[in-house]
């Protein structure tokens, strides 16, 4: 039996934006092969042309109720000590953390890389993908932190690349008193998050990665980067890919990564082209005589 | 027998940069499938870290020769009517077009989509793929135009989206006396393409379509995109893809497209990710005990 499994969850209701599917089906296939381990998708309800439904405050919330039991059966059936997470938006996360958390018996730590923090409630946004750390600390949207048995100790949880929030995104943070190193303290160096390890003798970490906390002019297929998009009143990352890459090294050398969930993937130029390619008459030709 | 036949092609010695062969993998996963067509690919010499050497003033050229007749023998072995190409550096059309050419008897209409012309020789740059159509219209550079066996017949070749050239280009195009519709010509309608169609009773089309040609504000996975890149003195496209989505249904209308030839994808953002899961080691720890 494995003891890694591979998810790949083309998530969009989180986020309330089809991309997300696409995004998730590439960054799976962009992964390194791994022979003898399995993939499995999380059934997700495709878009159908329809707009979601805010169903209490949230767009999709039963579509992202019934996902989120999927992912958790799927995970209880194969019991992975590792899980890796192909996103979708970042409620992609709740599942495989919960999973791993109740696994560990309450002593997972969680790197949190991201430029928001994902605390929010029904109240202060309609979108779930904003709320799924909340809902893993117990906290966020009752509906979802139901479905989290052995909450996140906040001890064990950490941001990195955490910038600007808003006036109740900061009450929020601040209440939980979750520590945080910026895009600046991790530039060069892993420093402060090792420091967290060794202190809090995290056995087993796993690391959501949302690729916003990256620099959106160095990485473009985020939402903040749509090409010819509206601009988005949201802090953006400031994060490259080598200094994520080192961080994650350094942090393996010193604790049991469980779990690397990669989330807001939205390859623009590669959705465009797909689309592109999907309408051109050469590939409709066949069979002709 | 299939009438069509896919072509991957990931070579990327004609423009001396490695990134177009993962560019020609992802572009193949990106189309969409076609049950019972062959898809084949070139052998195309890997990158090995080595710099290309300079031959008779070309990077690479006898690397590039073996592959053209790698790719000319594949033609001539399957016989298809139709190829769909997947580049790689835009060399890649070098052997449809001029198989094409030969099997519809001199005939071949070939639409060049692309900020450059593409006709300079080796006096004027070392790299091949500046090149090809030149080679193709048996100018060009003379071991790669010895290929040819039919030359396309100038009269049936048109530009679409060609910006600036360099004084020499200038020269070379105007002596070549070739159509030409500029982006603007072609914003809002397809009109000139499809005059030339009709008055050259154009029955089969070949259409190379260098991604370049596009709006590097709007697409990113071109070399004029790298993030962090060197400026780069060249012209830059100003289409849009869906443009060139009207422009490829309209004249496949009036035509039998034979040939649709696609270069010089450089997916940063996917290089760049699947290079940082390569080096993660949660995919590296199986099997563990």
């Amino acid at each position: 039996m494995s003891e890694t499994l591979r998810l790949i969850m083309p998530q969009w209701q989180g986020g309330n934006n089809p991309p997300y599917y696409f995004g998730s089906k590439l960054l799976a296939w962009l992964a390194p092969e791994q022979k003898g381990i399995p993939e499995i998708e999380v059934p997700i309800e495709p878009y159908d042309g329809t707009e979601l439904t805010m169903e209490n405050g949230v767009a999709g919330r039963s579509a992202l109720l019934r996902q989120l039991e999927s992912a958790t059966k799927i995970l209880e059936a194969y019991q992975p000590k590792r899980v890796i997470v192909f996103g979708g938006d970042c409620l992609v996360s709740q599942a495989p953390f919960a999973y791993l958390n109740e696994k560990y018996n309450g002593n997972l730590g969680v790197l949190w890389l991201d430029a928001h923090p994902d605390v929010s409630t029904p109240e202060m946004h309609n979108h779930e993908h904003a709320m799924v750390l909340g809902n893993l600390l117990g906290k966020g949207d009752a509906d979802f932190a139901a479905h989290v048995k052995v909450p996140l100790n906040p001890e064990l949880v950490m941001y990195g690349g955490l910038e600007e929030m808003t006036e109740s995104e900061t009450v929020l943070v601040n209440s939980l008193n979750l520590r945080s190193a910026g895009a600046s303290d991790l530039a060069d160096t892993s420093q402060p998050v090792l420091d967290w390890i060794a202190e809090n003798h995290i056995e087993y970490l796993a690391i959501h990665f949302d690729l916003d906390v990256l620099d959106p002019s160095l990485f473009r297929s985020l939402l903040f980067s749509q090409p010819g998009g509206l601009p988005i009143d949201a802090s953006k990352g400031k994060m490259t890919l080598a200094q994520i890459a080192r961080l994650i090294k350094d942090v393996s050398r010193e604790t049991d990564v469980v779990c690397l969930s990669i989330a807001e993937h939205l390859p623009w130029d590669a959705i465009n082209l797909h689309n592109f390619l999907a309408e051109m008459p050469i590939f409709q030709r066949e069979p002709f005589l």
